[in-house]
């Protein structure tokens, strides 16, 4: 099985996928055919077939795939089958919703430190303290942390994001509103937030342009 | 000028092009040429001359774009020179970090209430209560809304979302972990965080599969 040359329009859908696999798999749903779930995503069976078929995940003709081991199969391909440990930098409105977000530690990613540049914001309801962004650095030498956070102001966030990089971080999940460079084979993934809602507002003001 | 037949992914572009140029305006550059823009943006020099002559925005050879002009434009096309009355519903991690995301209000988009199930929450150093979610409905029917954003659990989104599209809203941005379906000639655009951690892993795990 080659996974090379695979679009990062297929790559995106694949969590889209594993989503519904997990909603359906709730509901105690055994079998699904590629035709049942183009229902639900709203993308053609064909189009379902082929993307799976890149990942070697073949359903059976008539009967269609195992949920659970469609899942399975996902999950090591999307990489949620392994923990990450994380530090989130910045602990503001969108670093404190991230911290509370449930959904993340029951999957298996750890927020292990909160940084931030003003150390007088506890960590509600939890044991972590806040601490200084001036320590992340000596912080990094001593643990193994795979993914970091960035919920900073713009100003700061390249810097932050040069700390976690030379620091050993795989991945820079960045939520503050500029692109950033990565370096020393990190990736990078943004939630851009003003780029969405103008996205919205875009289709909102011309929805009669909208191609896939 | 033709708008028609624009692809998603040029439209998608836009909103970056538009933070590219805020901040460069900011440092007060006047002028930018597609091959400056290129620089920042890593998108070739004729890959962004392309997707601006779309909206009949072009530059003058050997001179380039006036920033401010550029911004103009642009701000029109997604519909940043308007405003906008927005809702919240889901007052909760995610909930509270966009209503005390500043960024928007300052460019027009403005959450006039909030709407939770549980209205004992009170929104922090704002005047706005939390109504209750019953009193959405009505709600919509005597006020003007544009924008209804949900960040509720997932289970009551799609409810949420048919109150909102029934009630005249034309733009839902939606940060609950589900796909929602969308009536009444609204609009959609989700924010899927869990999709959005799950690329970043499937990078982390097999960086060299990336193609563009």
């Amino acid at each position: 099985m080659s996974k090379k040359n695979i679009s990062l329009s297929v790559i995106k859908r694949l969590p889209k996928y594993y989503r519904y696999l997990e909603s359906i798999n709730e509901k105690g749903i055994i079998r699904v055919s590629s035709k049942e779930l183009s229902e639900i995503t709203g993308l053609t069976a064909s189009q379902i077939r082929q993307d799976l078929n890149h990942f070697g995940c073949f359903g059976q003709q008539g009967y269609g795939y195992n949920v659970n081991e469609l899942m399975d199969e996902l999950s090591k391909i999307i990489g949620v089958d392994k923990s990450y440990n994380m530090v989130l930098i910045g602990y503001g409105n969108i670093g404190h919703a991230l911290y509370k977000y449930k959904s993340f530690s029951d999957l298996g990613y750890e927020i292990k430190a909160v940084f931030d540049k003003n150390t007088d914001l506890k960590v509600k309801d939890g044991a972590l303290e806040v601490k200084s962004i001036d320590l992340l650095e000596d912080y990094l030498k001593n643990e193994k942390i795979d993914i970091g956070i960035i919920a900073t102001p713009k100003k700061v966030a390249q810097d932050v994001c040069d700390i976690l990089c030379e620091g050993g971080v795989k991945g820079i999940w960045n939520f503050s509103p500029v692109d950033l460079k990565v370096k020393n084979g990190a990736v990078l993934e943004s939630v851009h937030l003003d780029e969405s809602l103008f996205t919205l507002t875009y289709f909102m003001n011309s929805p009669e342009d909208f191609i896939f």
